[in-house]
């Protein structure tokens, strides 16, 4: 079992606290994987076809169970969740976008200065002990590597980091091959790529690798490019472990079809709708998925928060917006953020959620679906799609294996399984 | 600090386990009191108006937060899953009522037949822990004492226990005074007042005290027999805890207004409003609050099953509910049951929960709503009423602390936190 990376590490110090959590300095390299979009049917169909066949001997040889993302189920949401251990009432950022109460403008997080707290591996960096991130999309890294003394970098821009210490000049000579095309599975294989190279150097303790949802967002559980790409994805899970490092799998969130009999999507366009019944220039819509970078779902996922421009009927508006068909739950701020743990200054006046089948967006406008090319519009971001997987390639603690099976887990308790529930 | 009693107690046995779950054996006399229709608005009310001076103090000396119940937010429901440690999906007890598949009876719950696992309080009586079960209603009984080795009686019928142990004839020679109207505050202060005598004659490892929520359907938080109520409460409380117990208590659900400004309940009787849609005969909906010996609802809750008599479109009669003022979530059954861990094969085809202003019946001749009196309607039974309060006598492991803190706390883990997370 190859001894992990431990410059000036006080010997002293066995846990560290983020955020009112505590957690074990890693004893063996240990890395967490956000397998971005991997929802349970593809781990369920992949193991049903013979294509994961780590993950599946994991079901003996480790934990393979699930647990529920944080509301909304969107990337930036969730990752950050993953990374600092709690939801986003405490962490800040519950969306892509959000709505500047002073400007009137949509924002796009694309850097820390949104986060409220600091993150599980940024703690763990400032013990000693030898921390990387590797990420598929550039605009999470410096999120994720907040206050992070350690190796950082994405799939997208992967020569930015320092990688002397690996005696690579970038990310690309480390991997051994050129950066993909950010509309690629092979973004998401080459982050993977690049820890598999870490591990074996470098030998971080702790490593956080997270991908991309392109493959989950085009392909069905069960269609051949997606068993390919998740059985590619088994295969890396395999080398760490080989590697001897300690490996937990989850998701930021699941991915669900949103497309009629037909092949058409179903769509609520609900700022059109409470335009039309309330009057232009009534509620601004936020799509907490909206990515200017992200071709494949236009900006249509399973939630939305609505802003009111001016005084209005906000019962009215949410009793409206319910009755649309595809609709699935309409609640005012204080109650989703209650019931959701949001932080209340950065919701809208209410919230929508679609059912696992529908999407909901703003104006139609605002929504180019032309980049679907045929596919069937597959997406994510609603309660539909919070259940996730939750694996770790050693067996649990009791303590642990209790919690998994008779407690609430959620993906944001990845870390502390795998730092503190592995025997 | 009296030593409790250990009749034939293994000496090798530390722990037990019920349902996946291992409880510590008692170290000392432990009170788990489920005070029924605790809505944490009783609790915030009733420290700001000082009427909880035992309570208020536990902030410091021992622990005083919030967990959510099961849905439905009902008491047999909840008080069964306080008692197993696990979600109806595993114990089975979905509501005071469910249709016979077979029969298309409605039967009432009013025994464990329908029970489908055993109990914390067996299991640690079986243990040879001496273990005592006080309720305000006897319905419940049978279902709390299931399989448990030790005193069992409810205020309703307080004779009918052997309290020789103690040398009491009855309930009533013990607590000495006469079983008081089940409609009544006393019938719950009597509950208390039992469990109080018997820890201090017979001081049970473990005893589990359960009251009836008349006062909180009558009575808002801060009306003055709210505050009186709870004010009795509390002196118990600080009694158990002079007698030297660990005392921990939480609620089955919370309770909340249901009537308009104008004092008329905001109902919705889905029933009518289906057959109307649907056709008579279309469907059957079952109130899972329903329970012929209360009067002060009127069986009119939060959450209700529907189930088609005959094949129909359930889809459209989704749509149809959701568009009813009030409706707040509509799930068919797979969805409910994920979502909620409720058993499949006792859940309607779909589930219809209101928002926390309203709620829901079947037919308006089901209903009688003439016992309200003038009083405004408080119910429960929704998601609205899942947030109940979590308050243990002694400061929290650190474990248990952090779990608190950052966890998720659900009411059925409150003999985890009584037994394993104290100090």
């Amino acid at each position: 079992m190859p001894q992990m990376s431990s410059a000036h590490r006080p010997q002293t110090t066995t846990h560290v606290e983020a955020n009112g959590r505590t957690y074990a300095l890693p004893r063996r390299p240990t890395v967490v994987v956000c397998l971005d979009g991997f929802d349970p049917e593809y781990l369920e169909r992949g193991i049903a076809d013979g294509v994961l066949p780590t993950i599946a001997a994991l079901r003996t040889k480790g934990y393979v169970g699930s647990a529920l993302a944080s509301i909304p189920t969107t990337t930036n949401t969730n990752n950050t969740s993953i990374v600092t251990g709690v939801p986003p009432a405490v962490h800040g950022i519950n969306g892509n976008y959000y709505l500047d109460a002073e400007t009137g403008e949509e924002i796009m997080v694309t850097d820390a200065r949104r986060l409220r707290c600091g993150t599980i591996l940024g703690a763990v960096s400032k013990a000693g002990v030898q921390t990387a991130v590797v990420t598929a999309k550039d605009k999470l890294l410096k999120v994720l590597a907040y206050e992070m003394d350690g190796i950082a970098f994405s799939s997208e821009q992967p020569n930015t980091a320092d990688l002397s210490a690996v005696g690579a000049s970038g990310g690309e000579e480390l991997v051994g091959r050129a950066r993909p095309d950010q509309y690629s599975a092979d973004l998401s294989l080459f982050a993977l790529d690049a820890g598999l190279k870490l591990l074996a150097s470098l030998k971080p303790g702790l490593m956080y690798l997270s991908t991309s949802d392109y493959v989950q967002h085009k392909y069905a559980p069960g269609d051949a490019e997606a068993n390919a790409f998740h059985a590619e994805v088994d295969k890396r899970i395999a080398r760490m472990i080989e590697l001897g490092a300690t490996v937990a799998l989850t998701a930021d969130h699941g991915m669900a079809d949103k497309a009629a009999a037909d092949g058409q999507p179903n769509v609520v366009y609900v700022e059109d709708a409470l335009t039309a019944k309330f009057g232009a220039g009534s509620v601004r819509v936020i799509c907490p998925i909206a990515d200017p970078f992200v071709r494949h779902h236009g900006a249509l996922g399973g939630f939305v928060r609505v802003h009111l421009l001016k005084p209005g009927d906000i019962a009215a508006m949410m009793t409206y917006a319910r009755s649309l068909p595809g609709v699935e739950l309409v609640l005012d701020k204080a109650t989703v953020c209650e019931r959701f743990q949001l932080p209340p200054d950065r919701e809208g006046d209410f919230a929508i959620f679609t059912d696992r089948a529908t999407v909901i967006g703003a104006r139609r406008e605002d929504h180019d679906l032309s980049a679907l090319g045929g596919h069937r519009l597959r997406s994510h971001g609603g309660i539909g799609e919070q259940r996730v997987p939750l694996i770790l390639s050693r067996p649990l603690t009791p303590e642990y294996r209790e919690w998994a099976e008779t407690g609430v887990v959620r993906n944001l308790d990845v870390f502390d399984f795998a730092l503190n529930g592995v025997s």
